[in-house]
C-alpha cells in the first residue's frame, strides 16, 4: 500500500516525464492519460497540482484540459491568467475552446470575456455561435474543423490542401471530404477509403455521389435524433449545416460515445430521482440539495399513502395482521411497477417502441402483470392463511395482490406514454409518481376490501 | 388514421420500390430504413413478409438481415431454403454472418451447420471462431474484414490494393490501413488521412509510426474494457489481435455504439430487477417468466419485513398511528438508498469510481444522507405531532427517519463496492437487497423506538 506522499510524488514524476516526452515529440502518451493523473494529483495536494499545471506545455495542455471535468475548467480562471487562458483556448478545437470558456465564465464572466475578446473576430464570432445553442441542439456539439471541398475543385488539388492542413496542424481526424457549391451549400461527401482511389485529374462534380448516401443534419436539431441517425445507419461522422443547408461543421464518433453515455446516465439517474448534472458537481452541498426536491416529493406521497391508511384505522385497530401484511402489498406492486415502468421508458428512449405500439406495450404489460399478479396472489394467499389462520384473510390479500399488480402494469406503461406525448421526459418524475398509485392502491384495495369481507 | 389494409399496401409497394432503386444502382436508401419497414410488415401480416423476403435480392437481404433483431432472424430458418440462406450469409461481414448462423442454430442445430458446411475452409473456420467466443470478449464483436499491409509494402502498391480491394467488394468503411510483419504480428496504424499524403514511393517501414499512436486489443479482453478504451481515447476503431499479437480484425465505431447502448440498457434493467435479454423475447411468456423470478425474491424480502413488523403487534395495537405512518420511514430510506445505489452503480460503470475512491465515495454518500436525514426528521416530527397530537411520537419518527436515511446512504453506496470487489455485476439484485435493508431497519427502528419510549 502506498502512502499519500509516495503517491505523490509518483504522480509528479509521472506528468513531468509525460511532458518531457510530449515536448521530444516521443510520446505515445494520451492527453487522456495525463488529465487522469492531474485529477488524481489535484486530490492529493492542490498546491502541487497548481505547480504541476503551470508548467505544461500550453500546446498539451490545450489536449489535457479538453479531457478534464467541468468543475476543473471552471476553476482554471482562478488558478491561471488571463492570458494563459487566452493561449491555451486558441490552440483548443473550437468545441473545446467553447465549453472552456463557458466553463470559465460560470465561474467569472469577467475573465471569459477577456479570454473571447483575444480571439480574432472570425473565431470569435464562431465561439459565441456555439456557446449559444442550447445543450439539446446538434450545433452545442460541432466542432468547425473539417476538411470541405467546393465541387468544382481538383481531387488532386485537394488532397494537397488535406497536406498542408494537417502539416499546419488546423485539422485532425479527417475521415471524409465534405463537398460544397459555391454559396458553401452542403452537396455530399466522400470517404478518403473513395477519395483515395480516384483519379487526381478529376473534378469532385466528375464523380457521381448517388452512390454516397448523403447524410447530414440541421444545428438544431435534437441532439437525440442525430444519435439516431448516427446509430441507425453506423456513421462515423455526420455534416452540420445551418438553417440555408451550408456547412457549418460536423459530429464525429467520439462526441456520440459521449452523448450516448451522457443520455444513458441521464435517464438511469432520472428513474431514481437524481439530477446528472448536479452529481457532477464537486460540492456536497449542490448534490444533496437537488436529491432533497425529489426526497421531498417522495415525503409528500409517502404521506398521501398514509392518510389511505389513516382512513381504515379502526379496521386496523380490530385486526392488527392488517398492519403486517399491507406493506407486501405495497411493496410488490411498487416492484412491479417499475419493471414496466423502467422497459417502456428504456425502449421509447431506443426507438423500439413509437406511437402506433402504445396499444400494444399497454396491453403486452397488463396481461404479464395478470399472470404474475394470479402467481403470487396464490402464494402470499397461502401464505397468509397459514400465518394468521384467518381463510378470509388468504382471500383478501390474494384479491388485493392481483388489483395491484394489474394496475402496476397499467399504470407503469401509461405513465411514460403520456408524458412522452405531452412533451415532457418520461424519465423524470414517473417513478414517483407510479409508486404513489401503487402504494395508494395497494393500501386501499386491501384494507377496503378487508373492512367488507372480514368486519 | 390509416387502416391496416392500407398501410399494408404501401409498405408492400414501399419494399418493392426500395428493392428496384437498389437494384438498378441508384438507391439512397438505407437497408435499416428497409429493415423497419418489414419489420412492420411482418406484426401487420406475416404471410405477405414471407412473400416479400422472397423477392428481395441475396445481397440487398444480407445488409438488411443484419439490421433485423435476433428473433427475426431465428426464425428465417423456417423461411428460407437452406441454399438460399447460406448463399445471403456469404454476403455477410463476417460478424454479421457469424450471427445469423448462431441465431438459426438457436431455432434449428441441423440447418446453421448445413450453412456453415456451404463456406469453404478458411471462412469456416473463422466463423466458428467467432461463433465461440463468450459474448464478453472483444473477439465476439469483432469483423474480420479490414485493410492490412505488410510493413515491407510500398504505399503506392498498398493504395492500389485497396482500390482492388474495394472495388471487388471485399472490405467497406475503412478508415486505417493496419500494419502487420511478415509473422502478420500487429504493428500499428495508419490513418487514411496519413496515408493520403505520404509520397506513393516510401514502404511503411520507412514512415516514423512513434507518432501514431498505437492502441490495440487482445481478443479475449472483456468488451467493457474496450469500450473504455475507446471512449477515453476517441479512436474510431480499434485492431483486434490473438494471443500471439497476430491481426485478426477490428472492431469499428458502430459496434461501439450498439455496446454503449446495451451496456446501458443491461444496467438501467438490472437496477429494476428486469433480464435485458428475456425483454428481448417475442414471447410474452418468456417476458413474465424471468420477471417473475425478480418478483418471487421480493415476496420473500416483503415478508421478511412484515415479519418484523410482527415483532410489534401489540404495540401496533395499542397506538394505531404506529401503522399509519411506519410506511413513510421505510418508502423514504428505500428513496434516498436507492438515489445513492442509482448514483454509486452508474460511476462504477462509467470508471468514475476506482477502488481507492471507495472509501470517500461512502463518507460522501453518509454525509448527504445524514444532511437530508436531518431535514426530512424535522418535517416528518413536526407534521406526526400536528397529526396524531403525541409529542413523542415525533420524535420517534424523527430519530428513526435520520437512522433509516443514513444507512439508505451507507448500505446504498456499499452494497455495489462490495458487489463489485466479489467479482459481481454491482446491478444485479442490488436494488433488493438495498430495499430489504432500509424496509427492515425503517421498521425495526420505528417501531423499536416506539415500542421502548412511547408505552
Amino acid at each position: 500500500m502506498k502512502t499519500n506522499q509516495e503517491e505523490l510524488e509518483t504522480l509528479i514524476e509521472l506528468i513531468a516525464l509525460h511532458t518531457e516526452l510530449y515536448k521530444d515529440n516521443i510520446s505515445n502518451i494520451h492527453p487522456y492519460d495525463i488529465a487522469m493523473s492531474l485529477l488524481k494529483l489535484r486530490e492529493l495536494n492542490s498546491d502541487e497540482y497548481v505547480k504541476v499545471i503551470k508548467k505544461i506545455p500550453h500546446d498539451l495542455f490545450a489536449e489535457v484540459l479538453s479531457e478534464l471535468p467541468d468543475y476543473v475548467q471552471e476553476e482554471t480562471a482562478d488558478l491561471l491568467s488571463v492570458k494563459k487562458l487566452a493561449d491555451i483556448a486558441s490552440k483548443m478545437d473550437t468545441d473545446d475552446a467553447a465549453t472552456l470558456i463557458q466553463n470559465i465564465s460560470e465561474e467569472n464572466e469577467e475573465i471569459s470575456q477577456h479570454i473571447l475578446k483575444t480571439f480574432n473576430d472570425e473565431d470569435k464570432e464562431l465561439i459565441e455561435q456555439l456557446i449559444a445553442y442550447e445543450e439539446d441542439e446538434a450545433g452545442s456539439y460541432m466542432q468547425a474543423e473539417l476538411f470541405s471541398a467546393n465541387i468544382t475543385e481538383h481531387i488532386g488539388t485537394a488532397i494537397k490542401r488535406l497536406k498542408y492542413l494537417k502539416e499546419s496542424g488546423e485539422v485532425d481526424n479527417i475521415w471524409h471530404v465534405h463537398l460544397v457549391n459555391d454559396k458553401k451549400k452542403y452537396i455530399g461527401s466522400i470517404g478518403l477509403e473513395d477519395l483515395i482511389i480516384f483519379e487526381h485529374e478529376l473534378k469532385f462534380e466528375d464523380i457521381s455521389l448517388d452512390k454516397h448516401r448523403t447524410f447530414f443534419v440541421n444545428h438544431k436539431t435534437d441532439i437525440k435524433d442525430v444519435v439516431d441517425m448516427v446509430t441507425n445507419y453506423n456513421l462515423t461522422s455526420v455534416p452540420v449545416v445551418d438553417n440555408y443547408g451550408r456547412l457549418i461543421g460536423r459530429i464525429t464518433s467520439d462526441d456520440i460515445y459521449d452523448i450516448i453515455q451522457e443520455t444513458a446516465t441521464e435517464q438511469i439517474f432520472n428513474l431514481a430521482g437524481v439530477n446528472d448534472e448536479a452529481e457532477q458537481e464537486e460540492n456536497m452541498f449542490e448534490i444533496g440539495k437537488t436529491r432533497a426536491i425529489w426526497l421531498g416529493l417522495n415525503l409528500l406521497t409517502a404521506i398521501a399513502a398514509s392518510i389511505v391508511i389513516g382512513l381504515f384505522d379502526t379496521t386496523i385497530q380490530s385486526l392488527v395482521a392488517l398492519a403486517i401484511l399491507m406493506p407486501i402489498v405495497a411493496s410488490m406492486g411498487g416492484n412491479a411497477g417499475t419493471q414496466t415502468l423502467t422497459v417502456t421508458v428504456r425502449q421509447m428512449a431506443l426507438g423500439d417502441i413509437e406511437g402506433a405500439d402504445a396499444k400494444k406495450t399497454i396491453i403486452k404489460e397488463v396481461l404479464i402483470s395478470l399472470a404474475n399478479g394470479f402467481i403470487f396472489a396464490t402464494l402470499i394467499g397461502i401464505v397468509s392463511y397459514f400465518w394468521f389462520n384467518i381463510p378470509m384473510l388468504g382471500l383478501v390479500i390474494a384479491i388485493s395482490m392481483i388489483i395491484n399488480l394489474v394496475s402496476a402494469g397499467f399504470f407503469g406503461s401509461i405513465i411514460p406514454l403520456v408524458l412522452q406525448k405531452a412533451g415532457v421526459d418520461p424519465a423524470i418524475g414517473s417513478t414517483v409518481l407510479l409508486t404513489t398509485i401503487t402504494d395508494i392502491v395497494g393500501f386501499f384495495s386491501f384494507l377496503g376490501l378487508a373492512t367488507l369481507i372480514l368486519l
